[in-house]
């Protein structure tokens, strides 16, 4: 890591409450409590890993407020409200120093068409493809190789890493992040089967994405055949999700790796769904659901709801089924047994 | 939307049956009977939507011919054999103004090398990269950022859509479509375990897309261990789909996202895959075989077979299995109440 | 394909223990027994398609030592201890004719930084980036359109085929191979939801890639919270595979297509993972597991556990469930007729 922070400089960054013990070290890297070695800073971020302090040869440790005892020699305890917080506001410092918002510019090597809208604040990478009519707001980052179809519009501070594709038409609200490879506005999977054949169906819809969506790495979000597929405001899209087309999801909702929605489906607000899920199309998916990764979603549900499995039963249910379905050879044993007592067959 | 429509060019495009009624308004987007506001088209494509149409806002409807009624003042309605197809035809010259063929030509910024065959017709864009002893046929659109490797062929009016990748020696047929970031002929995934270490089994064989595939996002074909994988006609893949080496596809087969198809297993003509759907490898899975959505298909299916569930059972059965599934805590419980009964168990 | 080997030739490649018969047929393909045709060679690699061999109309076999019988006229046998390794071993020579490693140097296009540490002996290819303190070994190859981060690390003789991501910070051993699209370092999927919004946790570490490693077409591997996302020396991953963030792979695990693995969960050494199967977040999987195609593993597994199934049961136990799963409707039946001659409900 590219990063040295003396003790002082620590405390400037994490602000804690209360300051134990001291260290010469320089902190230049951070690893769990098992893992630290001198010059590391840790941390306790789930209190079952209290036991792990003592050992522990960080020279710095991010602590709660109430935890107990004295550091070793050579180590400086910073106790804070939530050392996941603090942690959190370091990280941020460290970000900053990793990667630092590129100036403002247009590589030599982009090709931006004559026409395009340009923010002189916004930054444009080498061999970036910015096409005719595309608007690009202030603070806007294209780090390299990245693709803006036409009239496609990125809004302001939006960071667009390496490698990620907007197609034409698409729209970026402010701050919109999105994680190498990602596609947003590939055509829908749409088709019309005629005399055997299947004949594409045009999507000449677009993509919006709403203010602080994040799309992970390869993942794709498709064009609407008519009007917008739309992600609301502050959703959050893992690696390798798949959004059909059409589809309008919520406020808020974090959607895990490998995650696939069908066409024309509406997820509510702050929807959770489990890593590999799927939901079928045209279906509705209420604010506040949660679903298991890996299940499968054929039905709408109501706001609120937790479900998981295949296909997807009430959380509890689908527990039960999942202890008690190891043990359905051994019930078809006990019915063959009743079955000879009772004379219903004869016994094997 | 970058278009505009009088209701005499509709009138020219979708070629109605019948006229009622009439509008002043240019058409200037498209969207659904209960979203679609002055100025949009819209349509009745499904009949259980009908009771939308009386409050629809459009200003112009596509309905089926038999509807009846009539407009109110400002409304035209247009009465075709099938909407959808109606709609279809609007969206297909709203295609062409969106995205007009690129003219011909080589971009500046591409790299061909000196021994590649370019039809004259051929529209390379910015930043492609086009390898030694490739062969580029009349119509083909290379978007921009695409890939082609070595002495691959890229056959005639193929799209080939921003970021994608067609390795070495791979073959493209006629009117081929990939979405972004598509990658066509990575290397299989094979191995020879020798004194514990995974030592490469090289992959030398090709991958040859039939006329008129369609590659979604960031789907990945690999190429062959030797011979070749193979897309047949016609067959449409969608976003993230994995086929693995030597597998053969049918003709007009429809791949929906996510699914994986492990290698050397052949699918026969007009398969529906189901989304996040798998097949295991060396296996035949006959054609108008229809597997659902997350299926897992672990052994050969006769043709016409409709199968789903992991392990795939034949509809039905899955289908009730499905329901009782959630019974089976209370079954459990039965069973217990009947043993105790018969003294086959003490009661709990 | 471009190659066209004579007997004599064939013979020096494979190194046969014994010949028997001859052909004056140039060898230029590779095909199965059943489809070949004069002027490729085939083999026999698995004994049940021994029947095959005497109707193919290949000019060479490759056959196993104890294979008994004679050829036809103008049909060469190579008998040797595996046919399937003496095909690679053809194979590997036919790879080096396809794809000879390209000669050191910067294509004209590529964009280097200044204070990138390059190997004379590195190939950079055409609209290559490679940022700032990137340090790229020896006998590297970047095919083309290949992005490596500011400060990465691309260790001697690596492979990164057309569209690779390496991101800022990561470190990739000696050997490493990456299949187009494949993103190495994309950030985690972290967040802190402070009142009511997702507040992105910055994801600073890197992800560290050790010598041998393969990563598939398209697959993303998260760079860390802080420290490392690691995967151990040899192991392969497939296509659109997803590792989350801190994730430690052991050693030669092989990680088929479609898994997904949550983060800061830890694999040992030897794991093979089937398709499209996940595991959870923060779990441990021993050495030598083994988990089937689509199996949801959501509790730690002690070394050389063979699971399978949503959620994972042991192998035998899951296959009793699927062969019995399909029954229970009938089971219901059974359990109906005995209650009701038991007087505990009436018949239906």
């Amino acid at each position: 890591m590219v990063f040295a922070f003396s003790a002082a400089q620590l405390i400037a960054i994490v602000e804690p409450l209360r300051v134990v013990g001291a260290t010469g070290a320089a902190v230049t890297g951070i690893a769990s409590l098992g893992a630290a070695a001198p010059g590391d800073l840790s941390f306790l971020g789930n209190r079952k890993y209290r036991a792990e302090v003592a050992g522990s040869r960080a020279s710095v440790l991010l602590l709660p407020a109430d935890h107990e005892g004295e550091p070793p020699p050579g180590q400086l305890w910073l106790l804070v409200q939530n050392p996941s917080v603090g942690l959190t506001r370091l990280c941020r410092r460290i970000e900053q120093l990793l990667w630092p918002k590129p100036a403002p510019g247009v590589h030599a090597t982009a090709v931006v068409a004559a026409d395009a809208v340009l923010s002189p604040e916004a930054h444009v990478g080498p061999l970036c493809v910015v096409e005719a009519g595309a608007r690009i707001g202030a603070g806007v980052v294209l780090q390299g190789g990245v693709f803006v179809g036409a009239r496609a519009v990125i809004g302001a501070d939006s960071w667009l890493s390496a490698h990620t594709v907007v197609a034409s038409e698409c729209v970026l609200g402010a701050r919109v992040r999105l994680q190498p490879g990602a596609v947003i506005g590939s055509d829908g999977f749409g088709y019309d089967t005629v005399k055997g054949r299947h004949e594409k169906i045009p999507q000449v819809g677009n993509v919006v994405l709403g203010d602080d969506v994040e799309v992970g790495a390869n993942a794709t979000i498709d064009r609407a055949r008519f009007s917008r597929t739309e992600i609301g405001e502050g959703t959050k899209i893992d690696n390798l999700v798949q959004i059909g087309h059409n589809c309008v999801l919520g406020r808020h909702c974090l959607i895990v790796a490998q995650v696939g929605i069908a066409g024309s489906t509406t997820l509510g607000d702050y929807v959770v769904m489990g890593g590999q899920s799927g939901v079928g199309g045209h279906l509705r998916v209420g604010s506040f659901c949660q679903v298991g990764g890996q299940s499968g979603i054929t039905r709408d549900l109501p706001p609120k709801s937790t479900v998981t499995g295949t296909y997807a039963l009430p959380l509890l249910l689908e527990q039960k089924f999942q202890v008690l379905r190891g043990r359905l050879p051994e019930l078809f044993k006990r019915v063959d047994q009743i079955e000879a007592q009772l004379g219903l067959r004869p016994a094997e």
